[in-house]
């Protein structure tokens, strides 16, 4: 059966930090941003840039639309105390709601998937102008399950300018988490979204990330096909789901394609 | 002296368009929306959507700011007359104003800079949630001298799922507009953001396209160094400012970069 690769977690956490550290140094500033929503992601992506840039270089920005649990707030406020870094609180309801009010009307059918990318897109809004007042670069909190799974809103929590932990497995980032000594409510809760009461990334996907990233694994890292995967012991089912889904969300990480004329012309 | 390529409209035009049709058809989808600003880019778009996919299958959606000329309604208006799609208005004042009343202090030494990008992200969320709503792909309408030169708001205007113009230096987008028969009033007047009062391209960058066009060109396509450049007979402080911007602009094209970690562990 094919497993995610073991890793150690002392290399990973160097080479991580260099990543920013490396990547920042780049760009000249020296600051850097996220947005905190209380989940495990932007937990561990706190920590690692408290690490490499200094926590007082860091500053996480709780963005809770009216809709967000209380816990998730009170997470992202145990992620502060753990981190040491600087915390900011902006909420982003009156912007969502300005924006439902120009955009939609309430018997919409389409309004809770579409009020989710409005939230996701606002936070983005968010981040890059506290970037540009404040000159510090955002930082992404996507994991290599979620990326490969299209489960993010293109221009919303899948912008950013730099991502640490976009080659993570989440089921890495469980254990990475305990490594860093990140709070165990933050590791232990189901991830979610957040965007509406009582959604999980499981509920929503079907299937747990244990479940899914071998076979995430086996079909974008070690590229065998959907049969292959099967043959390997892998529910058809799920291997179909997953295969599939990779497919059809691929658009998702290569948008805009841009039409090539030039190199007739040469 | 180096210029730029001549290029044949007749090829251009079929190129463009099919590429059009080859795009959505993969996405199952039939319809496009795009933003309609007034300006000649967005103009050339929607001339060329509705060749491609025909006319009601087209929506252009007008989304003033409170400060936005009447002119660039009027040419909006115009481009959609000429070209025959359908076209829709949805004004962002109320929504950049919340964000705005949310994120910054009427003394904010960088508001204006940051209301710009503000506009050209809340227009991309519009037209992403048009998208959502109406199964219609979002046009992406900026040129190649824009997008070499990094002249665009990331997650913003550079937002789209196809863009058919990005290849076409902004000197051919005159011409190829010309060919196609677009309004003179849109073709004539001075490339524009509108996203203050009197803003002109040129005002803001210090050159006209036609004066850095074959510089992007012989940098960028061609390959050829600052000094090669300026041997060609290009004015040295011009070629200087136009590599240097394709150079510190090269991340806005570029983003997120993701740290990588997979290929360790294999």
């Amino acid at each position: 059966m094919i497993t995610l690769p073991k890793l150690d977690f002392a290399v990973i956490e160097k080479k991580l930090t260099s990543f920013l550290v490396t990547e920042i140094e780049k760009t000249g500033l020296k600051k850097a941003v996220l947005g905190l929503s209380g989940g495990l992601d932007s937990a561990l992506v706190a920590a690692l840039a408290a690490r490499a840039l200094g926590k007082e270089n860091v500053t996480g920005i709780l963005m809770p639309y009216r809709t967000s649990s209380a816990k998730s707030v009170e997470d992202a406020l145990k992620v502060v105390e753990n981190t040491g870094i600087n915390s900011l609180r902006i909420e982003i309801s009156a912007v969502v709601d300005a924006f439902a009010a120009n955009n939609m009307t309430n018997s919409d059918f389409s309004r809770k998937g579409r009020l989710g990318n409005i939230m996701a897109r606002t936070r983005m809004m968010t981040l890059f102008d506290f970037s540009a007042a404040n000159g510090a670069i955002v930082l992404g909190t996507g994991n290599k399950s979620e990326i490969e799974l299209g489960y993010f809103t293109m221009f919303g929590d899948g912008a950013s300018a730099l991502n640490p932990i976009g080659s993570l497995y989440k089921t890495d980032i469980f254990e990475f988490a305990r490594y860093l000594g990140l709070p165990s409510s933050v590791i232990e809760k189901a991830p979610s979204a957040d965007l509406f009461e009582g959604q999980t990334d499981e509920g929503e996907i079907g299937y747990s990330y244990q479940t899914m990233d071998p076979v995430i694994h086996a079909f974008a890292d070690l590229k065998l096909s959907e049969e292959e995967i099967v043959r390997e012991g892998f529910d058809a089912k799920l291997v179909h789901f997953v295969t599939n889904r990779i497919n059809s969300m691929r658009y998702k990480r290569n948008v805009p394609i841009v039409a090539k004329i030039q190199e007739d012309f040469k």
